[in-house]
């Protein structure tokens, strides 16, 4: 039976409220429960303080999932996610929960800026193009998985955008990763961005060296981008050319 | 000297105009001039046609840049991009373009949500994690750099976006990709959105010999979403899943 209900899966941005969509601020505004990590209710709370907000702690990404959905056959709900909920949110989850269980209820997703975006823009412009994004985090795939990755990622020159790249309780993944970019990149100029658009933002850059023997400058807030061959340092920004300057003057 | 004018480079996201950040929204009703792709402009001309707006076609970008830099220098000005200003955006070369002839204008780029968010949340949850973006243009890269980095995408077991697979002019680069996809995948099935959150909007799926037999169902207005060896298709929907199916049950 397909349920009264509405499960909109949100993405809220990277930080400060006017870098959600006009779509996502709809979907808030249309709900009558909104759920989340605490982390991200605190970001968006001036909005929903009207609604009935449920939030919860890291770890019980099931637990609010079975919730957000269990309250969907019969009410309008927001589960909200930071950036963009498939890029390491919590979309997954949900599409993995609800086929799993036959579950029908009418989810509708929606896209958010992702934090890759952000921090390339902030940095100048890390990206533009080709690359590879990748999490550090090894609560859910194995490590070998992600050196791998890794790895393949630099022997294909791609810019490299690392999430999740350190928390407290786990330090030696960054400083391996940052060894194994040493190996294929030397001692490159590492783009740090923490806390995009929102309180405590920095944007710094590190040498890969700088990074191992001061790990401490790398939190879970953090997003890193590791250059390409042609990504250049200029004035403050960091820029990766898309080929324009190979084909024309200016 | 510090020019008394500001140029925004604006992402205005996939599509529907319901997915422009709230601080592209402002940026835009904020200038004075709106200068962009005409196919952008389109999606947008309701918001800004109170504005002085300048479209242009393909291949104009430098000239575009130029004005818009011009322009910002006594006035407020808008650039704007499809989806995110710096993924295969006009921001690079904004940023190369000041950085190399040392303008000191006040740019300040806008982040915005960039296709493979919207295709992922479209498909199911397509890629939810790790992944690596590919244009298979060969305008400013070399087709050699593409197929390396796509190579090294597979065997590091990436879900891999494929942005700007096809145009009219080029369809060998896409019977290429998929004839390297299938070395690596098999006949894996493949994720299409086209046009997405747009006019014309279509999600399907083909096998890679399906596209190879028959590439005119892909053009420039679609993406591709390669699978990792763990996606599933269930039940019409694409997902990559997280994990959290090994380390929970539900």
């Amino acid at each position: 039976m397909q349920s009264r209900g509405k499960l909109y899966v949100v993405g809220i941005g990277p930080g400060s409220t006017d870098l959600l969509t006009i779509k996502a601020l709809n979907a808030l505004k249309d709900s009558e429960y909104i759920l989340g990590h605490k982390t991200y209710i605190k970001r968006i709370y001036d909005l929903v303080k009207d609604k009935k907000v449920i939030e919860s702690g890291m770890g019980r990404e099931v637990e609010r999932v079975r919730m957000a959905v269990k309250l969907a056959e019969e009410s309008r709900v927001s589960l909200i996610s930071g950036g963009d909920p498939s890029i390491y949110g919590i979309l997954p989850l949900v599409i993995e929960y609800v086929s799993r269980n036959n579950i029908d209820v009418d989810v509708e997703a929606i896209p958010g800026v992702t934090a890759s975006c952000a921090a390339s823009s902030l940095l100048g412009s890390a990206i533009s193009g080709d690359h590879a994004v990748i999490s550090l985090s090894d609560l859910l795939i194995p490590w070998k998985k992600i050196e791998k990755r890794l790895l393949h990622a630099l022997k294909g020159d791609f810019v490299v955008v690392i999430y999740n790249p350190s928390s407290r309780r786990r330090k030696s993944n960054l400083i391996r990763a940052m060894e194994i970019i040493r190996e294929h990149r030397g001692d490159a100029m590492i783009g740090i961005v923490k806390n995009a658009y929102r309180e405590g933002e920095m944007v710094l850059f590190k040498r890969v060296s700088e990074i191992i023997q001061c790990p401490e400058v790398v939190d879970m807030s953090t997003i890193l981008i590791v250059p390409n061959s042609e990504t250049i340092i200029d004035d403050g920004r960091m820029i990766s050319p898309r080929g324009y300057g190979n084909k024309y003057n200016f």
